[in-house]
């Protein structure tokens, strides 16, 4: 039952949220012991807030629940690639695993030879397609 | 009156609140047409929050000040090197000018071959000796 498929499609259904808000539609939640312990989506245009990336909520937010800032044992599940600030963050997080849906040649992390902490294992292309599919979708629109 | 020196300096006092409170000690000040409108030091123990960086709190609290997320006509005032996550946040918010005091080699994004936004003029080496040394002696006590 808890695949990456089944997480996946959780951090999907905060992108959806994004979405609706007529925010860039990625979604993140981060799972330790097989529970979701934060769960955030995109909020940079109703926050006014540059940083207000669906991953740095939700680092923000596991710690809050953890009681300590270094993610161990946690998995973040995240719809888009993270971009450089993102990839930072999560670095200094020492998350255990990222699981990405789609990728972004543009603006992630991995076109810019950055790399997560040597702790971080990292799997991508889970659910790619919608993960992808959402974001295309919401540029076409504003077109 | 108002030179590199002076909001440097202003930044540097931002530091030493950090150093007293046991944080690493980093400080920084946006300033807008020679007003400061954010000023922040590191609370990533306080909060127990690595995401709780100067540079981010400022950048936050900043936009927050202009009512929009771009940081135009700003300039970042900090007194040692941004890492990876503050240049790429630095970068979503298309800052002006940033003006750095120390050099961090390695954890600064400089030697990760990361650049700021094409918008954005960077000056290094204010009051660098300070600023460097105050981060110096915060660990020579922790030894």
């Amino acid at each position: 039952m808890f695949s990456d498929e089944y997480f996946m499609r959780l951090a999907l259904k905060e992108a959806e949220e994004a979405y609706h808000q007529g925010e860039i539609p990625v979604g993140c939640v981060v799972v330790s012991q097989n529970r979701i312990i934060a769960r955030s989506h995109n909020l940079t245009e109703t926050l006014n807030d540059v940083t207000a990336h669906a991953e740095m909520q939700a680092i923000t937010s596991a710690a809050e629940f953890l009681g300590g800032k270094y993610l161990k044992n946690c998995t973040m599940f995240v719809t888009l690639e993270p971009c450089v600030m993102c990839c930072g963050a999560l670095n200094w997080a020492q998350i255990s695993r990222l699981v990405i849906g789609a990728r972004d040649e543009q603006r992630g992390f991995i076109s810019k030879n950055l790399s997560l902490h040597p702790r971080t294992e990292m799997s991508t292309g889970i659910l790619e397609a919608e993960c992808s599919e959402i974001v295309k979708q919401f540029f076409r629109e504003r077109r």
